[in-house]
């Protein structure tokens, strides 16, 4: 009988941060003083709406392409996507010189189209669910001999997104002396929790995930102590809607003993009002779900130094009008 | 004859940058790939609307609270302020755990006077005109016996504030090999612009001032050869508004060989709407003067690496949403 391979480790997400280094941003770490209570825990964000394509989709994509072998890689990339892992595989693609191809859901919003074609890549248009783009992708790579470059479940990937929460730790290290207590990390498929586990792990930092609490596949899966599937909810985090966690990344993040949190839409469109006109930042809905958590009422968890990734910051003029209006006038 | 003291050096500016080492952010410099135009410079930007108080002011008041003698310092620090000056010295004091009293305009905008009483400061209500506002802190300066911390015109206020552009110099030349070749600095009283130049002088970069077409005053100045005041128009860029520029500051601006820009109500608020919907973060309109340069056809000297200060970030959500709304459909 096989045995699954080990898990990568905390030396993989090292190894990826050296091959990256150049060709991402090494975005800022903050901290959010504006946003903290009196006596509670500092917050420190990664601002990952301050990458390349605006997404720590980059770090994944771009380790990925780098790990290719370069005849291989010359074939081209093709991948899947309804979101910022799309812009991602682009990039990667005319970082390495090489063309792309996405498979996109027809109903893709159009400001992601436009991102994506900005970088060069052909669009496939793909029916309107992740298996319907999978299969598209995988017949591309089949016909054309372009390597295909997984979302999120794949352990260069995993390492590559590994790479934000390295720096997050490195970061607040060196400006308070100590690493965060307590990492928060918004899950969609989970590439990006599983990485900053493989840097907790090492650290003895415990790690909570963020979903929305439509779409809380990681929640239901940790508890039942396998992968579950849900069928995705309506919800402001567009970039948190897998119907499942990837396999490795569940493995990943069940080992490591991931804490389950959920937000709400009213949390999140809070969060990101308040980080935009009191900490200047602006994040997609996603990218706020983790420091939603943080400021909430309770935490699980005892921390002085929240480490919080905000993970990107795609969205759309209106929605950040529509918030404002709402949210705005709050003090 | 008594003969002018010198002029401070770039040696000032780094005894400064060790004295409020620790006291302020030191903010990210920025590269903003998103704005660049093809073939055109790159656009470093230095993030002073996530410093302290969202403003570079928190560098020259810290900076020169630091300078006081102890004894003195303990009798409180006053200053007058209709905007994020204010706030700074406010935040000096509380620093240094001595009392503020800030004589304001009795029209301060209702956020900047909240600001102001949400870090412990005492205000009085002086006037409507700095001249109003001078006189009554010196009057307080007179009877409490509390140190006067001038707004810009003062050579501890002038190193403070250069300690941003030695961020940036450093930051950028870290990143990309070299300086930036051209700095893009906004000037209200010039505090900002005079500690510029002392780092640029040393450089030998070029700097260019940034002024509101309507309250030009740095730029008629340098025309004039001496300093001028001038009857300040209305303006987006609410901290661009003096009469004049400080002496000393003129001074230092003219014996660098300033190059005067100007820029309108429109280009702020599209570089402004630019630079939070490409770019992700959010900044006031004085803010955004020096992108607004930055992203006009033609730059009057040639440049590969602009550097440009976004030098605050304290802006009034309804001014965010009206802005949105007008530019925030662009390409």
């Amino acid at each position: 009988m096989a045995s699954a391979p080990p898990l990568p480790t905390a030396s993989d997400v090292r190894a990826a941060a050296e091959r990256l280094r150049g060709r991402v941003v090494r975005t800022p770490t903050l901290r959010l003083r504006a946003l903290e209570r009196a006596g509670g825990p500092e917050i420190w964000a990664k601002c990952e709406n301050l990458q390349h394509v605006r997404a720590f989709k980059a770090r994944g994509a771009l380790h990925a392409a780098a790990r290719l072998d370069p005849a291989a890689r010359a074939r081209g990339l093709v991948t899947y996507s309804s979101g910022n892992h799309a812009q991602a595989v682009a990039l990667a693609a005319r970082s390495f010189g090489v063309p792309a191809t996405v498979a996109m859901p027809v109903d893709a919003p159009a400001v992601k189209v436009a991102g994506v074609r900005a970088l060069g890549a052909s669009i496939v248009p793909a029916g309107t669910t992740s298996d319907e783009r999978r299969a598209a992708a995988l017949d591309i790579a089949r016909t054309t001999g372009a390597a295909l470059i997984e979302p999120f479940d794949d352990p260069d990937i995993v390492a590559g997104q590994g790479t934000a929460t390295l720096e997050l730790c490195e970061d607040v290290a060196a400006a308070a002396g100590a690493p965060p207590d307590l990492l928060l990390v918004p899950v969609g498929g989970g590439g990006l929790i599983a990485g900053a586990c493989l840097v907790a792990a090492e650290l003895r930092i415990p790690v909570c995930s963020v979903e929305p609490h439509t779409c809380d596949a990681m929640a239901r899966s940790l508890k039942a102590g396998r992968r579950l599937a849900v069928a995705p909810g309506p919800t402001l985090a567009d970039g948190l809607r897998p119907t499942r966690v990837g396999a490795l990344n569940f493995a990943i993040a069940s080992t490591h003993g991931v804490c389950p949190l959920r937000v709400d839409d009213e949390a999140i469109g809070r969060a990101m009002v308040a980080l935009l006109l009191r900490g200047n930042l602006l994040v997609e809905p996603s990218g706020a779900a983790a420091l939603a958590a943080a400021l909430a009422a309770a935490l699980p968890l005892p921390a002085r130094r929240l480490g919080v990734i905000l993970s990107g910051g795609n969205v759309a003029p209106a929605l950040v009008a529509d918030l404002l209006a709402r949210y705005g006038d709050e003090p």
